[in-house]
Parts: structure tokens; C-alpha cells; sequence
């Protein structure tokens, strides 16, 4: 903590000599190589504004059929390239959002253009089997080279699905038939338990939770939407279930700066967390697993120490509570670690740890215990998709070649040093700037100008996603070095000069 | 009716001169052309009992990974062809059952394999979109190409998801939406709407229900799984909802042998199916949509004659309910039609028809009306995938090329007649042949002689599935001609003669 504090602040200073002081008139630092990205463009080019033209014509098409009230624009994925998104109008974007961060190594990476022409791997493309029960040859040797080389510590078993509501519901069902299997002492399911759970009805269907946190987000389906507690639009009209929600810690930024006001409130959230346990187990629906991200990210980017997550972790045994981290969004290498969970320091950081985005599959790992006893009771008819953990296997060579973990790490101080510069420069539009790895956000005054920036920065080549109530988050690929930053960082700087 | 009862009786009459009366001992069709399926195998080879050594051993490589008490076997999949799959130990198996009925034209299909071998398809398969915010620009093309123009009647609205349990969790999310801008008269939510929902409560997230068949199968996700009710492993230890369960009728067949008694049976149902709408709303949970499948196929392949289903959409319209038509397994031509729904003659089946397997991607299409009023509401990070569409349209292509329509309608006759004939040799094993199509199944007189029969008829090359307690489901691909029933026939006479 200390380190980082001092290695900060001699940043700082140093990055000021490299700073002009006039507002919309920063240069990019010497120190920093152009581009590492052999397949990269040099930079944004902007043709039109954002939507143009052809992107208005084509989602006036879509919208025949589709909602199209989300569609940014439309995209020429054929001449995207790296860290930079093409739209149908010829504008060339930095791509700091790359995908709401599911795009590991840039587009179009050379590597995964090659796997595709590789004869070898057409019928994994053509034939997508029923992995639960008619596996390819080699899926044990591809799940080991890819998932398996990337476990968290502990666990030893995955199971992969097609997409991260998938991945959550099943790691959910997962808990419940742990915890069902416990409270019988492992015996067989009494002919109630079977009869009523064909009616929906106790104790087959037991009345059972899973403890979330308030801007928790885990999803869209109805039993991951019951634990997303981060906006309104993703859960109004839809019946949900009386599961216990604890709030999750407040926190000053920079965290070094308030350790002792920051501990006190995660303690606060920690003894919250227990009395919600004890108070559901009184109310005959027992918390059968707690479920956590590393960092809450649709929810605002919100942090919580190590600390934070070694005594929730403690919590959850003591209660016999599994505990589910639900790495979608920060697991693939963002934060710096492969898993954000890994800067806790811990060997038994979790009992399931979920996935899917940057790993281009969807899906969870979990310890022995977690497997469900009978096959059939995790299942469903795809169970993934073969010729996603082809491409995840390439991406892995990529970051562990490239050293991308690494290359992460130092984009990612500068992209914060960056930031915290700004905000300094800019403190009655921007506050709060935190990170880790190039996994970054900032908030900005209201949401108003949050939206006008997001703007502003894509009509000057930067694409940028909005998070929680006010913030922008940063989610660029992996591929993402110390030039883009500068390069980012020059134009932020000129959006916030001309703010209107 | 009367004509297919007079053509079945007809064909029956004819089989009967091409068999041979001793057991075991059928005989091809010479009428069957030996193959049109130009990239087929020309029968199975057996080498090895299955699992083979190599699938054993396999499937211990595996079980360190996962559970693999649900693997059949390992495949090579890269050796398959059309209507056989061939396993690690050199096994080639005519398959019936198709990666439970997800594989629409056979394996590597020359059509297919074309297509990726094509350079200007490469990018859609390496960068996979956030399709809701940043589509490809041939996305509103390949839609129009694909899913639109096989769109149900009435609709002409479709959203694209991962897999058949998205579409389902989704298209009830859509169905929840419609209802309670109903019930508001579609005015802005209020506060407590608002405030209530982020804690999962009334009547933000209201105490709204889906009413839903015994017998169903709808998917394993939690709120799929509240709607499915076929077998207690799926089930079992999962929490759910309270929410109407109607009795789906049980008919005896051939059907056109028990119409009076038929009729008898479905208008119970219907009955019952008011009754439950009454009192789910007296009870404060109305019923905001009813989800049924055409075919209940995980459930036993329990059928309902046309005139309930539209009896079911009358009441359903009368109540207020959307009217949802599962097509995940039934969808994609294996009843002859690309929609099973097509069989009832209706203009206006439904207002959600949802799908999956065999059109490679899930979705579902919906009436203008149920389409969400705002953006982000039905959303998630990939909203499906474009290069299962590109796949889509290729197979819509082959379709209509190849007219395998009317290929499965011939083929789903010789199929069903050549099962009225063996339940009439075996009536001490075999009973209720029935089917659409090739969408066939049969009853066996117990689950254990089921299972052993599955059993011996992979051993001697024939793959197929269980289905409901005692059931044997035929879901053979859209390329199973006359000559592959026949093939299968004999192979079926074969073991049954040999059943101990």
C-alpha cells in the first residue's frame, strides 16, 4: 500500500514536466514506444460524427426488427485492427470499451486469424456437439491447455456454458444442491423432496437464498437478476425472489488516502452481511451462497480491500456459506492478474469463481465439493461451445508471449497517473479516479456531462463506456499499451478543456 | 385426419409385402433409393462395443475436470458424416438422435465447411459483437436472410440469444414487461416501482406468474426451470416459484383411433387451465403469459391435436396472457414443417415463439407488442452470435435447395409406419408409435428394457435417445432419407427380436 502511494506520487511529478499547462494541450510522453501492436492502426481517424450516415440508414433497417434504442453504431469488423474499432462510415475509434470487455487481444490479432485457417479446425466450427454427453476427442487436452492452465488456486474443476447468465445460474443451482446435500447428510432425497419439487413446492424446491450485494450485477435471467441490484432498467416488471442484499462498502478514493474511514465502513458492510445470514436462516430461507464481484462494475466501479474480501470469505465458511466470486467482467487479465480476485493474496480465495467475456466462453470453476453428485442435475444441451475454447487457447499463448499481464500492468499505472492528473487539473468535473491493471474508472460531476463526454471523446476517436450512476469505466483490451494511453489521455484532456 | 388414417393404412398394407415375417430378418425396401446424402457413409461399422477402450479412457482424462456421468462417448467428429457419427475407437453410427436434435443437416456438411473456408466470413467468427449496442453491418441483412424469412406467422420481430434457456428466461422477461405496462396503462413507473424493484419486492418486481404444463421442458436455468416439470433431476434443490401448473392431456394413439376420448382428455385440460388463470389471480400472482411446447418432447413426446392449441390461444387472449410457443426442440423442420405450430393452420399461433438447437442460434421472435418499450431492458453482452447466423442462413439455404421439407415428411412416414408395425410384432414391448414428421417416438414397456435397448441398438450402430419414463425419441437430422428408416428398421427388428 505503501509502495504504491510513493511510486504514485513520483509519477506524478514526473509526469508534470511532460505536462504543458494550458488546458486541451498535453503531448505524449517520449518515454513511451508508439505501438507494440504490430497489427494496429497509428491512431483514431473521424470521418463523420458518430452515428454517421450509413450507421443511421443500417439501424433504421434493424429497427424493422429489432430494438435498436441501444445501437451505438454499426461496425466494419473486417478493417478493425488491435486497440481500434472501424464503423460502417469509416471512422476509426479507440476502442476503450472493446465490446462492454470481452474483447481479450484486440481485434482481428493475427493469431486467431491464423487458428481459423487451420484446416485442423473446421469441424469444431461446423459440428457443435452436445458436450455433456458426446465430448470431441480432444476436450479434456483442450480444456487442460486452456481453462484448466488458468485456474484459480484450489480448484482443479470447470464446466464451461455459453454465456455468463448461464455460467451464474448454473454456479447458483451448484450451491443449492451442495447445500440441500449437506443439510440431508448426503442421504437420498426423501419421496417428498421428490414429489414436491415437481410442483415447485418445498421442500424439493427448497426455500433457499443467495446473499448479494446493493450495485451487484450477475446478470439478466431471473435467478442471476435477483442478485443485480446496480439499475433499475434491468430489473423493474420482473418477479424476483425475498434473497437478503447487503450493501457493499462505500469507499473514498484513493483508497490509500482513507484506509482507516474505508475500513471502518467495510466493517460496517461485513457485520451487516452476518446479521442478514442469521436474520434469513430465522426466516426458514437459509443463505445457501454469497455471490461477489472483485470489483463492482456495471454497478460504478466500486472497490473493496483485500481485507474486505479475506473476511467476507471467513463469514461465508462460518455460516457454511459457499462463497461465489463472479469474475464476468474483471477475470482475463484486465486488473492486471489474470483473476482480480489474485490481488487478495489468498490460496482458498473462493468455493466457484464464474466467467465469461474476455474468456470467450462462458462458464465456472469449482472445488470438489461443489460438484453436483449426479450428472443430469448441470446440464443443459450445448454446455458451451468447443470452438470458443479453441480461440481461448490461442489467447492464452498471446498474453503469456507477449508478457500481456505485464504490459497491462504498466499501461495501466499510466492510464491512473493519467487520470489522476486530470482530475486534479479538473476538479470540479472529475473525482474519484481508481484501478487496477488498466481495469480504471472516474466519476464525473453528474450524469448529464458524463454522457456529454462519452460524446464528445467518441466524436474525437475514443470509444468509452458509462458505469453506475456517473462514471466512465475503462475497459480496453489487453493489447493496450502506455502509447494508447497518451494517446487516450491527449484527448480526454481536450474534451474537458472545451466542456462546455 | 382421415386422409393420413387412410394413407397410413394403405402404406401398412404395402410394408407388408416387403417384410419377411421371421424375426430379424426385415428386409430393405427396394423403392428406397440406397442414398441421396452424397456425403454420407454408406451404412454403420462397428469395431468396439461402446464406449470403446479410448472413450473409456477418455472419459477419465475428463472426470478429473468434470462430471462424466452423462458422457456417452467421445466423437471424432472431424470423421462424421451426414447421418453418422463416428467415435474415437472408430465406431460409425447411424445417429438418431443428432447431439439431442441440434444438428440440422447432418456433420460437415460440404455447404458448411464452404463457408468457412470463406476469407470474408474469417472476421465474424474472431471478433464476436456486444450485437446490442455495436452490430456487424450485415447483421440487419443476415437476420432478413435467416431468421426473417423463416419468421412464424404474425411476426416479423425477432431477438437473437446464446441458447435455448436465454430465449425462454428472455421471452418470459418480454412477457412480464407487456403485461405490467398493461396493467399501468402504460404510464411511466412510479417511484415505488422504481425504489421496490432494486430489492427484489413488490411492485417493482411483481408478484407475477408464468402458467406452464406437467410434463414440460422448457430449460434448467431458474426461471426456466420454474416452468419445467418433466423430471425430478432437474429439479430437485433448486428454489422456484409458485406459479400454475396445468395438466398437459394425456392421449392415447394413434390418435386418430381415440379422437372422442382425445377431445374428452384436452377439454379437461383446458378446463383446468381456466381455473388455474382464476385462482393465480385471486391469489395476487396473475398469469402475465403460458408457455407451452407443440411437441412436449424431454417430457415423453406427449402430443395435442391442433384444436387444443388453438382452444389454449382463445383462452389464453380471453385472460389477458401472452401466449408463448416453445419451439427450441420441435423448431427447425424435423415435424416436416420448418414451425411445429405450422400443423395447427393458425394465422395467429402466438405472441413469442422461442428457438434454439437446430437453428444453431437461440432466440425468439415476438408480436410487435411485446417488443420492450426501452432499450436495455432485454440485453446482455453478446445478445446472441453472428456466426451462428451465417451458419443459419446456409442451412436455410440447403433447405430450400434440397427440399428437405417435404425429404422429412416422406421419410417421417416411412418412419411412423414402420413403428406401427413393429408394436404390432413386439405389443409386448412397443406401444404408442407417434409422430410428425421424422419427430417420432415410441413407448417402451419399462424404463430398464428402454435403456437396454438404447444400449443394444448402439452396439450394433444405431444412436438414439430416451425420452419422458419409457420413451424412445427419434430426432434424426433434416437429411435422414427412406433409405436411412429402412436402414434403422432392421437394425430395430433386429434387437428386439434378440431382447431377453
Amino acid at each position: 500500500m505503501a509502495t504504491s502511494l510513493i511510486s504514485r506520487q513520483l509519477a506524478l511529478s514526473l509526469q508534470k514536466n511532460l505536462w504543458l499547462s494550458a488546458p486541451g494541450c498535453r503531448y505524449v510522453s517520449k518515454a513511451a514506444a508508439k505501438t507494440q501492436v504490430e497489427f494496429d492502426y497509428d491512431g483514431p481517424s473521424m470521418k463523420t460524427t458518430v452515428p454517421g450516415p450509413r450507421s443511421q440508414e443500417l439501424t433504421k433497417q434493424l429497427g424493422v426488427i429489432q430494438n435498436v434504442g441501444a445501437v451505438n453504431f454499426f461496425c466494419n469488423y473486417e478493417e478493425s485492427r488491435g486497440n481500434y474499432l472501424v464503423d460502417v462510415d469509416g471512422n476509426r475509434m479507440l476502442d476503450i470499451y472493446t465490446q462492454i470487455s470481452s474483447i481479450p487481444i484486440g481485434y482481428n490479432h493475427p493469431a486467431l486469424l491464423k487458428l481459423m485457417t487451420n484446416p485442423n479446425n473446421l469441424s469444431t466450427f461446423v459440428n457443435r456437439p452436445a458436450l455433456g454427453i458426446l465430448p470431441p476427442e480432444n476436450f479434456p487436452d483442450k480444456l487442460t491447455e486452456s481453462l484448466i492452465s488458468v485456474a484459480p488456486s484450489g480448484m482443479t474443476r470447470v464446466q464451461t456454458m455459453a454465456c455468463g447468465s448461464c455460467s451464474n445460474e448454473n454456479a447458483y443451482k451448484a450451491m443449492f444442491i451442495w447445500y440441500r446435500n449437506k443439510e440431508r447428510g448426503h442421504k437420498t432425497p426423501s419421496d417428498e423432496d421428490l414429489s414436491s419439487c415437481m410442483i415447485n413446492q418445498a421442500p424439493g424446491c427448497p426455500d433457499l437464498s443467495i446473499l448479494s450485494f446493493m450495485g451487484g450485477f450477475h446478470g439478466r435471467t431471473l435467478g442471476c437478476l435477483a442478485t443485480t441490484h446496480s439499475k433499475v432498467i434491468h430489473k423493474l416488471d420482473v418477479p424476483s425472489f425475498d434473497w437478503p442484499i447487503a450493501p457493499f462498502p462505500k469507499l473514498k478514493y484513493p483508497l490509500e488516502e482513507f484506509t482507516r474511514e474505508n475500513a471502518q465502513e467495510e466493517a460496517r458492510c461485513l457485520e451487516e452481511v452476518e446479521d442478514l445470514i442469521v436474520k434469513w436462516r430465522q426466516k426458514g430461507m437459509p443463505v445457501a451462497g454469497i455471490v461477489i464481484e472483485p470489483i463492482q462494475a456495471e454497478g460504478g466501479d466500486n472497490h473493496a480491500s483485500p481485507d474486505f474480501f479475506k473476511q467476507l470469505r471467513k463469514i461465508a465458511r462460518k455460516h457454511g456459506c459457499a462463497f461465489h466470486v463472479d469474475e464476468v467482467q474483471t477475470g482475463g487479465g484486465g486488473t492486471g492478474k489474470f483473476w482480480a480476485h489474485e490481488h487478495w493474496g489468498m490460496d482458498d480465495p473462493a468455493d466457484i469463481v464464474s466467467f465469461s467475456k474476455k474468456l470467450l466462453t462462458g462458464g465456472y470453476y469449482h472445488k470438489d465439493e461443489l460438484q453436483a453428485d449426479k450428472p443430469y442435475r448441470i446440464f443443459n444441451t450445448w454446455m458451451g461451445d468447443p470452438s470458443k475454447n479453441l480461440f481461448l487457447s490461442e489467447v492464452l499463448n498471446v498474453i503469456r508471449r507477449e508478457n500481456l499481464l505485464e504490459e497491462v500492468t504498466r499501461s495501466g499505472k499510466a492510464l491512473l497517473h493519467g487520470l489522476y492528473e486530470l482530475q486534479a487539473q479538473y476538479p470540479g468535473i472529475l473525482s474519484a479516479a481508481r484501478g487496477q491493471g488498466t481495469f480504471c474508472a472516474i466519476d464525473i460531476c453528474d450524469d448529464a456531462t458524463r454522457d456529454r463526454i462519452l460524446v464528445k471523446a467518441r466524436d474525437k476517436g475514443v470509444l468509452l463506456g458509462g458505469c453506475g450512476d456517473r462514471s466512465i469505466r475503462f475497459r480496453p483490451a489487453l493489447v493496450f499499451k502506455e502509447y494508447h494511453v497518451h494517446l487516450f489521455l491527449n484527448i480526454f484532456n481536450d474534451v474537458l478543456a472545451n466542456l462546455k
